[in-house]
């Protein structure tokens, strides 16, 4: 290793209090956005600065969009913070994934000893990387034959979520592991969006031709399951989800209510994350798309959430690393918006 | 400003060794690429790295790159040189700008003082930033009346590029600063690549649609006066390009020889580049392109040198900023590559 990677301090426990779906729902209906005021004064500056109108295109768009959150004209990204949430999935029992589900806890050990890629990328930009592992020796049930939580575990996975959130960060990404998450993600969207199983799943940590059908199956088999639970976001992130889905929304509801801007990663966060939309249209104001990745859905689960991604790079990885990819991106316009003289301070003709 | 920008230690004056036309192609044609066994070694390395196979996408490419360009399988990025070179263009008073000429000496001295996005991107990725103005007050000729430069001028001015590049930088960046230099980067395109004015000419920093129609009149005017230099692609950056053209040209160029990896800004910088691939077949094998900026015909002139960009966010600034906005990617790039544990170290399944 180089010595640049983050290391977390410790992977924290299951003990957070539990939160429960009505309660995240009366948070994010109870939610306020950024005064217009900062998003003016954001402007204001923006047309000032030494170059031409718009010449620094979407970075301009996205240094608006943290000033506004932030509630200042001269953002900064001190502080940024990277949660990653790891479960277990009982339906990976049924060879959803290219990885047997040893792996998750393995993986686990890697991020404590800043050996994953997420350790590198923390590293690189400076944020903070919390690890939460929820009890990988205690999956979730396997979708296909009961919900995947109970109402009691789903609250304690929201609630871990919604505490793991500094309440001084300054942008907030999430990131997940856990083998057969991409299976639960694909019934999440579906139960969410409709359209049929296979418009949904893709091939995740690489399986075959083979085991993409065997995942558009189980996809299908757990909607059939849960038909009842589909005209509540909650519930189809609570009986087709998984633990580290439900910490993501947690984490993504909490930094709504603090006024935390969020750069969202993949499939298996935009499918956490959509279902806050989707129960609270506008719980997503807080939120952009760091990148679109090569899972096959990711992109029309983008679009349906009206997102368009920074980076398109065919990053497949999870863990948050889309996202803090893109961290460059976003700290690149932060600098560019908060550091650039002004014509009248330059002395440049055209202001 | 925040304190994070970088500022050039000093703005060094036109006074290095002149490097002849013949001189450079030689150089390049003698250049060697990076050694197949560094390539291989960097391959094997990633492919024993924690995450599925290729799960970080083109991360992995850019890794590669830097990598085998470096001669080592665990790259790094603590040495960036940008090198920003300014010069004035006799063409402007053709009226082909937005801006009048002297705002290129107020953003050379905005340089100087930090003010510029450069400043900030260089400094939010510890990139070292020098920065060299030709005589603002001798602008190149009016490429419509006479070639822009002489043979001694330009000579000069690829000599000054060659020299800016510092020996033990690991990515080099060429950023550029000149009114006009759109017009005269549209008429090196169009000589190198043929095709009609119109298809190589742009709005830069925000012409109308008039200027729009006076920039492909006066390109195609250039055309016409320097039809007979038209075989030769470094006369026709000599006849048509400009001096900071010519500089970065000079700089790629020695990077090519050092055998140090150049990712590539926007339209003026590739126009530049595009005159080495065409004078010597394999001159930009160290080459990528950071972005593809919102000028009209950059997209066309990367698609024409077979390079992909990594960012497409609509900028459109000059002074390498696109580039330098793009170091987030490399870097992140690099730091997975050369910092993440492999299977083995790990104890992860599946290496």
């Amino acid at each position: 290793m180089t010595g640049n990677e983050t290391q977390p301090d410790e992977t924290m426990p299951e003990t957070a209090d539990p939160l429960s779906a009505v309660e995240l729902r009366a948070a994010l209906a109870a939610a306020v956005g950024p005064a217009p005021e900062a998003r003016a004064a954001a402007e204001a500056r923006n047309a000032q600065l030494t170059k031409p109108p718009g010449a620094l295109g979407r970075l301009e768009d996205v240094a608006l969009w943290i000033a506004e959150w932030q509630g200042t004209d001269r953002p900064a990204l001190d502080r940024v913070q990277v949660v990653l949430f790891a479960g277990n999935h009982g339906v990976a029992a049924r060879g959803v994934s290219a990885f047997p589900p040893e792996v998750t806890a393995q993986m686990v050990a890697n991020f404590a000893h800043g050996g994953a890629a997420i350790n590198q990328l923390a590293g690189a930009f400076g944020a903070r990387l919390d690890v939460t592992s929820f009890d990988l020796d205690r999956p979730t049930a396997d979708f296909t034959e009961a919900p995947a939580m109970d109402a009691d575990r789903f609250a304690r996975a929201l609630g871990t979520g919604w505490a793991a959130v500094a309440e001084d960060t300054q942008l907030l990404i999430t990131g997940e592991m856990g083998i057969g998450n991409t299976t639960a993600a694909a019934a999440v969207a579906c139960g969410l969006f409709g359209g049929l199983p296979e418009d949904w799943v893709g091939r995740g940590t690489g399986v075959t031709d083979t085991g993409l059908l065997l995942k558009a199956q189980v996809v299908g088999e757990g909607l059939d399951v849960h038909r009842a639970a589909l005209g509540d976001p909650l519930e189809v992130l609570r009986c087709l989800g998984g633990l580290e889905l439900a910490a993501m929304a947690g984490a993504i509801a909490r930094a709504r209510v603090l006024g935390i801007p969020v750069l969202l990663d993949g499939f298996i966060c935009c499918a956490a994350a959509a279902v806050l939309e989707k129960a609270v249209p506008g719980a997503l104001a807080h939120a952009r798309a760091g990148h679109v990745s090569a899972e096959a859905a990711h992109g029309k689960l983008l679009a349906a959430l009206g997102l368009d991604p920074l980076l398109s790079l065919g990053l497949r990885l999870g863990e948050g690393s889309g996202a803090a990819a893109a961290l460059g991106v976003v700290k690149a316009a932060v600098a560019c918006h908060s550091g650039m003289a002004t014509f009248a301070e330059a002395g440049v003709a055209g202001g």
